[in-house]
């Protein structure tokens, strides 16, 4: 037995080192592999099944706001990218340029799409003419590049997975109502599917995105207090239109700007997934977004008839519509037990013959590790019930994790005291300048997370300059 | 009304110019867009939704025989692309390379993947060990790029979206068992879901894949009687394996070389369905692979109950899981006729108010322009009949056209007489040699399609050198 628990003890505990252990996690619960393209990765088969089913999950809910999905070049030629003033300066620095197709240098230089704002625009020039052509409700697909200089698996990588909507709108309302719609889909996604509770909020100018009126964001604590910005939302107004051209005729027959939008989430929210719920042992999945949500493992296989039940378990499971395993593996159930725990799996049903002889199983729950003896006639409804109570307890224990390392800080000395101390959120007092966020990030090493819709009056003054302050922030560090 | 016709107007019928009926189908049915990237295609909803259709059965096809999708790098550094000898050949010259990361030049230039084995086989090398790690049998849905001098929409591009399938196998007759495997999901996909019929067989060695020991194609007929190359299945034997270093330890304890394949299908299967179903009206789409599968038109909507009728027979259509949408535009009948006729949409449902009085609508297929008067309460039922019947019709049609177009020479003179006169297939005996092959090509403009799993004897000499013939091959003219 001490040989099959070498799987758990192989990883760092978070206490120890939070950094190590992700990295241990990732690699143990076969997520990732990297690769030798640096700074990126590949996703395996684990962590790319879970990324179809946030994908068949968030497609879903976008479908039904109306979206529809498209696919544009991964290719900017530079003049496009530098259309648009604060965002060519915002990109540039960071993306991969193709200079030779071929055997031939190209006559102008393009760069793979750290994002397709530029596409868009210039798609959106050509394809809306009429007040008839809006909106339009576009989202792709598709993976990005960003050349960073250190990178992290699923949180800082140079290629990445993500969605990326981009709408453009007759009227500056309705581009605004979108905004802040997709962002209620984020929100409700990551908590009802993924069980991560997040703020939602504004960012300030500092943090938007470059060429921004305004960026909205949803922002999530991870389990070592450090926030995780979990999906943005952002209003062009009609900048973009402008630097693009982009001009409709209205029901009114002038012409005018359109006002446009754009929202993205990425392969980074499995990192998310990953810090929020995850512990000692390893990966610990949410149910609904769990590839496998049971794993079925005989104890004393060898023993006549338990492969037998524990197979005709599997298959009941399936038929009910669980996403069903059974490890048949010659290792021992010890081993088996430590492996489904390191890959999430949110359920194990063991089954001995002692068990069969009393009709019955045992359901594990990943997350509490709590024995649930179920009638092998009702596993499917009892494991049902299980992974429902589980997926909202993981949503409750996230929510109550956070707001325990919410902080609220009144000046300086008790804001730097909080930054050094304890992880976690920070709210304070903000006069709405600039210098006082940089002197923030300078001086406790903090950056605004948002300005949350849920306003709280915690005090008159700016945390840091005393003069009187405009709006409460979220600060804390990040990921 | 002469207005209204403008739509279909003003498409060019394909006796006139084949290639200008294509770009107007595309164009008008609103499946792609040009755009500034040169070379590259904007595929619109129309066209995304199309291929949602195909990923979506193709990838349920693929998971049914233990396919696991993954994600690797979108870059290969240019070492490992000059791994294996004739892979770089076939792939170097056409591919883009990244030599700049943000403002500074890379040590190591990276192409953009035309393809992946090169990754796949780096990625093996590190994660297979044992014969237990075997089978590997890998996807990924991805966009590649190949630096093409001349494109056309779908059919070539200098970006385009596939899936890519790569395994690695303990033994040689594992690989060739999958390699065939994949070839027969796809022309069984292609037949069921496309209504495409395919010819199943092996490629000559100057028409296999950069570094394949074997490659299978399933080769299809479009309607002008040029061939398309529809889907490729690769087995790479050790050759691969053998270059990268990719050894596992076997049962018997000694170090082997796996064994490959890799096996691909595109977006130009799209091109694929409009050259093989399409007419002078426009699209036709396969009614199981159509995103919208019934458009209702009412005639006369501005007369009292018209319209709440039709969206009653929306509702009741979609209810019972067809994929429906209703035209109330603003627009006359005859254009939102011609519409759904452009866009290809499988059956319309026709309702006016003397319909109503009936208690009845009229279905028009797409294909053939049948009526069919139906019941209102029996409609959904009477639709997916009609569908059912237009899918195999399709394929039917498509399978005379064929076999109408295929033709056999038994010398020379009479392959160049076909391949001048009568588009389509030449079957034609071969005696194998490259040479034999060169000159068909430069004499009759043909080129080797496949060679058939069914043989025909259908002559005992090469069609050109008069020498011992080995096999009878399929020749054509190709996309």
């Amino acid at each position: 037995m001490a040989k099959d628990k070498k799987l758990v003890e192989a990883i760092t505990s978070m206490e120890e080192d939070f950094a190590q252990w992700y990295t241990d996690v990732v690699k143990k619960a076969e997520l990732i592999d990297y690769t030798s393209v640096k700074g990126c990765m590949v996703i395996k088969p684990a962590g790319y099944a879970i990324w179809e089913n946030i994908q068949h999950e968030l497609d879903r809910r976008f479908k039904e706001t109306g979206v529809q999905n498209v696919y544009l070049p991964m290719f900017i030629p530079e003049s496009l990218l530098q259309k648009e003033k604060d965002h060519v300066e915002g990109f540039a620095p960071e993306v991969a340029w193709v200079t030779m197709g071929g055997l031939e240098p190209l006559q102008e230089k393009i760069c793979v799409r750290p994002t397709s704002e530029t596409l868009f625009c210039d798609f959106y020039a050509n394809d809306v003419h009429s007040y008839r052509d809006l909106p339009r409700v576009y989202n792709q697909w598709c993976s990005v590049v960003r050349w960073e200089k250190t990178t992290r698996p699923f949180l800082r990588s140079r290629e990445f997975l993500w969605q990326e909507g981009h709408t453009a709108h007759a009227t500056a309302e309705e581009a605004e109502e979108r905004t802040i719609q997709m962002l209620n889909v984020y929100a409700d996604f990551c908590e009802e599917a993924l069980a991560i509770p997040v703020i939602k909020g504004r960012k300030t100018d500092k943090e938007k995105f470059a060429g921004a009126e305004a960026t909205y964001t949803i922002e999530s604590l991870m389990h070592d207090g450090k926030a995780l910005q979990s999906g943005t939302s952002h209003n062009f107004g009609d900048g973009f239109a402008k630097a693009f051209g982009i001009q409709f005729t209205d029901k009114d027959n002038t012409l005018k700007y359109v006002h446009q939008t754009s929202w993205g989430l990425s392969t980074r929210m499995i990192g998310g997934i990953i810090m929020v719920h995850g512990d000692n042992s390893g990966l610990v999945l949410p149910p609904f977004i769990a590839p496998v949500q049971v794993m079925v493992i005989p104890v004393q296989m060898q023993k006549e008839g338990v492969l037998d039940k524990a197979r005709e378990i599997e298959q009941a499971l399936a038929q009910a519509g669980l996403r069903v395993k059974l490890d048949d593996s010659e290792k021992s159930p010890g081993w088996k037990f430590s492996d489904q725990e390191m890959r999430g799996i949110p359920v194990r049903v063991e089954l001995g013959p002692k068990d069969i002889e009393a009709g019955q199983a045992v359901i594990v729950r990943r997350d509490t590790r709590e024995k649930i003896f179920a009638p092998i006639g009702e596993l499917a409804g009892r494991i049902r019930e299980t992974l429902d109570v589980m997926q909202k307890d993981m949503l409750e224990r996230a929510r109550a994790h956070r707001d325990a390392h919410t902080y609220t800080a009144h000046d300086l000395a008790e804001l730097k005291d909080i930054a050094d101390n304890k992880p976690g959120f920070i709210k304070a007092m903000w006069c709405g300048c600039r210098e006082c966020e940089d002197a923030l990030k300078e001086e406790a090493g903090v950056t605004s997370r948002c300005i949350p819709f849920e306003q709280e009056k915690i005090g008159d003054v700016c945390v840091y300059c005393g003069k009187p302050a405009k709006k409460m922030v979220y600060w804390g560090k990040a990921y």
